[in-house]
């Protein structure tokens, strides 16, 4: 049986006449983009734009909706009732997935950004009401979520297809969570060292914690960024070692 | 053959804690709703809890987009490119929509708020760019525009299905133009003298314009307003005498 | 030594054409005006009208500065850095004291608002930048807390002028915080049992708690609403008794 | 008479995370800096941290104050009406005026940005609403504007100290107005043809103009920009040119 991984990023993360990110770097190594929404980044003439160029280019388009905080670009926690979070997240993929029908390519997931994403994982109720508007808007979306957090669970209770995600440029603790990025060797930087990663989470399902012990970890989606230059390396290098390893590289099949 | 027309109002146009209109009262008397997208006003809740208000009476859903400019509720002239108006539109449509599907009835029209309506009327790029926005989002949808202005036109252009508006509590110029608000005398107040107004429009395509001569006047929908109980009581006696002379007040046909 | 009393409350809590408050009506009543300042509610021209409303009066106006959260009124906690909090208050106090520079009239004090000041009672990092903000802009503003809270020994540290605050219609733990809303009892509405509170406060620097127990209350300035007619009702009877008792009701002194 | 020129930048143009111009680079060239004040571009943070590197290095500090719209980074026409442009000019001068309290250093001028300061120059109302703004914060603010226009005119009715500004990279007609940006020549690149006619600005108060005909051009600041290292090198260019014919760059004199 062969061995199939999607590579995802987050795009369209600037704002107004601000850009960040390498997007056109990123379209062209990656199989599915987590594209902001307009909350805590983007703006409906940087979204229009960045569909268009994911749809050219054949890159599965998802939403990526975060907490309405542009300033703090959706990283400060907010605490928001399950109506404001469900209310926020059908909104905001409502507004992405009209671009996707201008375009003639559907809608193909839902990640979570940033502090809602991260929050999503050990809050209940906020789980809940992500997996509600997932549903509610559309069955058939697939949710992106974290290995073992409320998010996978609240998403298969609600009935939906989700995709488990892994970092493969993060440190893991020995219990499969993300080490806090506030931690020393919270995040690798070599290229060689984080497509080995790459691999050993496609291939084998596990990975190296920080304590050297291994930790299962299984995932459909890898997380690749694309804030700088060394990012896009990065990227390529993970992409060339799972091909090299004949591994399907393709977006998360519904 | 039966005479026939819609009643629409503009809802959910409170933002945050901030209430505005007589919601409850208007749904009981209107057949489409233009709901407010987030960008003049109303937010993620509000768009939420007033869709499910008019889908449990039945009223028809339509997306009121405008300007993004919360402080100024959309009224103010903003000099948006084709690209962005374009861009704001498809973002607001689509965000509506989702709320839409959330409650399991379909968007039914489109009408753009405020300055961005009034401006359409008049401005052939910005009524193209609109019209372009609710084609690519769903031919099938609705456009709500004012009798002989560009967004009309625009609309018919591009193959949608136009809706013919009319105020029957506003002054129309023997061109058939709105008086403009500024003017004395440019709205009606009286109940009785409104519906009346309503009803020539409705039955005989004409009104009488501020000089006493006739002005052909065809609409498929009138608009009524709920900011106020006096509005409400107009919007009352505009549906009494439109149902007592026998018109079906029923949702704009696709 | 006679006794004497400031009594504050929240204005020009509008944003653009919506409107919250009794403002006219409160500003007839109260001795202290906490003014929004465009992050949680308001915007300039609302700021300005306030300003001008307070100067005519003779009633003394602080600036309210809250989270940058306009859709959630500023009750929702949002996770701000330090930095981010101390420039957010440097902001806010300046865009306010501008208004009343315009108006002719001194800033007073400054009171931060809902979700901010809840945290600020508890949460030193966050009390100690808001009390730099102060600092930082003016040493001579007053700073309005609630008694025993992280923010009141923050401000004072800070060499800050800090008045005590105290609610006439909630009740209070026997340790002296507030009773939170979410319980029964929490919030009095009777004009004349608020009215006795607030008498008990002023004369006798304490309050009977929620197990009947006395609790020690020491306060210079009340907080009184004006959300609806009620409220105002309750406004006027506190002024009242606290008047018939021979209380001078005046602004906190510098 | 020895000659005296002063060289202003806008500075502090990014929002959030999202980061604008070369603003260490250009503070080491310029005398007065225009720092965004939240509406069009900036945020709290950004602000303390422009002014502080601004006082850090004696670089005079203005107010940049903008429409109401980060998206559009105000550019945009916006139809304020006077009582909004005041109160919004007001409120950014004040926001801003605090950061300087906060590190001790005077704020010096005004200047506003984009859309609002080219309409400034044509429209009176605008014009006269934002010297009145100046006027009531503070009469001794310095008012950057452009020769010849509305708001020059109104800034000197007001009893302001008007600065003229000139740019020595822009076209200008026989008439003394810009050319528009959008027409070919309107901007120059060649850093010793722009450090020529910066000199010739400040040296014989004339420019040649698009038509070759000489156009008086008398200007007290010269606008420098920091977009991109290009920008830079023609900023070091003018300033080596000034300096090297004797020219005294320091900030407008109150």
């Amino acid at each position: 049986m062969s061995l199939r991984i999607d590579l995802n990023a987050d795009l369209g993360e600037g704002f107004g006449v601000w850009r960040m990110g390498e997007d056109e770097a990123l379209l062209a190594r990656i199989t599915s983009a987590n594209v902001a929404c307009g909350f805590h980044a983007s703006d409906p003439v940087t979204m229009a734009r960045t569909v268009r160029a994911a749809a050219r280019l054949g890159v599965a388009v998802g939403a990526h909706p975060g907490y309405p905080d542009l300033v703090g670009f959706g990283r400060r926690d907010l605490e928001m009732s399950p109506e404001e979070a469900e209310a926020a997240v059908i909104y905001q993929i409502g507004a992405l997935r009209a671009f996707c029908e201008a375009e003639g390519v559907p809608l193909h997931h839902v990640k979570p950004h940033g502090a809602m994403y991260n929050r999503a994982a050990r809050d209940r109720r906020l789980a809940e009401a992500i997996a509600r508007a997932v549903r509610r808007v559309d069955p058939r979306l697939i949710l992106y979520a974290q290995p073992g957090g409320e998010l996978a669970r609240a998403g298969e209770e609600a009935g939906l297809r989700v995709a488990l995600e892994a970092f493969a440029d993060r440190a893991y603790l020995p219990d499969g969570r993300l080490q806090p990025r506030s931690q020393p060797g919270a995040v690798f930087h070599d290229p060689e060292e984080v497509a080995e990663r790459a691999l050993s989470i496609v291939r084998d399902g596990r990975i190296a914690s920080v304590t050297g012990e291994e930790v299962e970890l299984r995932a459909e989606t890898l997380c690749l960024h694309g804030d700088n230059p060394e990012a896009i390396r990065l990227a390529e290098a993970v992409r060339r070692r799972l091909e090299a390893a004949g591994v399907e590289i393709a977006p998360v099949r519904a």
